[in-house]
């Protein structure tokens, strides 16, 4: 998507052929700084210090980071060596290791000599995969906000409410929720997005805002708390999330507050929609309820950094000293709750056989 | 409540018997300094200036600024001056106006001499009002929560969920929200508080947990999104939240996202349960839909006061520059979804018929 015109990706590769550029997503979204990636070592500090985040972006990440150590030394004891460096930057990532086995599949044949450039083309072929399964999710979205948009009084915008940040920033380019958005306001059609702030580590508030902002797209921050209120005052027409894992039956896994939001959606009437490509699905977790839920450090809740009005960023620390905090990181919504999954295959209804309509064939491979 | 072992309330007289102390609110959680106040300045600043904070406490404050303005000149005009003068710092607070009618009713018939002698009593008495009815609303409330102790196991606390700040410091003592919990471990019932941090000002995180630790009630601060998930894995006993306003139908104006928590509650079968004291039944509002919502300042969700390693406290901003944000303060829960009230004359149904059982008298003079 674009940044203040400029068409641009979370990575791609340099002028010169060999290296990568990303996004340093730490510095957001205070600063916007881009950083050139030529080494395993870089694309291993990348990955474990968070300058790139989001599955399908750590994934391609890791796959070039492979491509770099390959040129280094392409013996099939350096893939191995590289493959376990890279793989436990992020071990609860399944797309991290699904990108290196990828690469790992391709280059393993191949001659020493032809491994490293291999590699590079491979990492690159996956990350035009992941935006062609944005691109389609967003199609498939674009047709529910246009339906809506029909119905309303002339000029006025469609309101859609999501939560975290399911954005271009976390893939390569459209994102998940939010590439129905991004299509919908370059065909035109009015959109205003109000913007979860995603407490505690403020991923609306600090990268969907300012992915919105940076593109053109009209949006409103509001804190965690207000997304009730604005459903009762009828000013959310449709709500569009990501998910980091959805069950066999249609429950989903998401940022923590979620579920919250589509309790106040069912209890208003407003459409709650889960915007996900086929790699998010879990074939093998009949419901929700079997879902681990990650318990993250009580530091995210109690400090938060942020940028005095000099620029400098800096933490602070908001309780009392030795207020205790718990942090889980994530919820389930109980698929009853789900109006439906927009896909890169289309849109289906949050159940079992809505799923298996999309994904016959993975299915059946679960099965 | 105990501070560090020490009794404490939010304002006392001085030890001359002619000033004031008050807890200065702004700088809590990060230090605990106490304020003297001695003129009516003293008194408008500390309301202004959110040095005190919370209805009763606002209302109990410029009790004692009238009484310093009489002892400097106890004229009709000046009792009229001092009224319009602290009554205008809150506009919106109808606790501060009734507090100044209530020291005006009283002085009004006397002699100079004896006006601000006679206000210095008032304002004690108001004070120690406030205190008897958080008393019995604690009261009341204790009997809920030790039903639920009685159905856990042995050792097992109760756990209560509680959001925004309807504590003593909002208060002179005991609170409305908190008064049942703090009531409930002095008798030795093992309970713990799950604090909602309350975005965007924190009250929970900053006053509730400070409050609640000083006390040394066990507590544990969590993001307003995690409540939701704590309910539907069974870890939250009873809700319990304060308000701003009640309707006579029974619908609950309160910070906003306490909507939010009533529906987790009302989907996972936990009781939600509203404090509160007769004077905040609006009896001439017949249900929620007609209650205003102040929209606040933009602010309040960009930008965030903390403190840094050194101790200094410091505003940061969080959001990219110029990205845009709205500010709700409240929400209404519906009434539907309310178990019940908690109120200095007993529980009740959260219903009009409810409301009627408690205060008869209330019902006909608004009638």
């Amino acid at each position: 998507m674009k940044i203040n015109g400029t068409p641009m990706r979370t990575i791609r590769p340099g002028a010169d052929g060999a290296s990568v550029e990303i996004i340093d997503q730490t510095k957001l979204p205070h600063r916007f700084e881009m950083l050139t990636l030529a080494s395993v070592e870089d694309a291993k500090q990348a990955i474990l210090t968070m300058q790139v985040r989001g599955a399908p972006l750590i994934g391609v990440t890791a796959a070039y980071g492979l491509a770099f150590a390959l040129r280094r030394d392409a013996s099939d004891a350096a893939l191995a060596d590289a493959i376990a460096l890279l793989a436990k930057q992020r071990p609860t990532a399944i797309n991290l290791k699904w990108a290196l086995e990828e690469v790992r599949r391709v280059v393993e044949p191949l001659p020493a000599a032809a491994r490293a450039s291999a590699a590079f083309d491979k990492a690159g072929a996956i990350a035009e995969d992941d935006v062609e399964t944005c691109r389609r999710i967003g199609m498939h979205g674009l047709e529910l906000i246009r339906a809506i948009a029909a119905k309303e009084p002339a000029g006025a915008p469609v309101n859609i409410l999501t939560h975290c940040n399911a954005g271009w920033l976390a893939c390569v380019d459209w994102g998940t929720a939010t590439s129905p958005i991004y299509q919908a306001h370059d065909a035109g059609i009015a959109v205003h997005v109000w913007v979860d702030e995603t407490r505690p580590r403020n991923q609306g508030a600090a990268l969907t805002a300012f992915e919105l902002g940076s593109h053109g797209v009209p949006h409103t921050i509001v804190v965690d708390n207000a997304g009730g209120h604005l459903m009762q005052h009828g000013k959310v027409d449709i709500c569009i999330v990501g998910t980091d894992r959805v069950t066999a039956n249609g429950d989903v896994a998401n940022k923590i507050g979620t579920y919250l939001k589509a309790l106040a959606a069912h209890d208003n009437g407003v459409p709650f929609y889960v915007a996900l490509p086929y790699s998010t699905i879990d074939w093998t977790i009949a419901s929700g309820r079997d879902i681990p839920i990650e318990e993250r450090s009580s530091d995210e809740v109690l400090k938060l950094q942020g940028r005095l009005a000099n620029g400098a960023l800096v933490t602070v620390e908001l309780a009392a000293p030795g207020s205790p905090a718990a942090n889980p990181a994530f919820d389930v919504t109980p698929q009853r709750l789900v109006t439906g999954f927009i896909t890169e295959r289309g849109v289906a209804p949050a159940t079992r056989a809505g799923l298996i309509s999309l994904y016959p064939e993975q299915c059946e491979s679960a099965a």
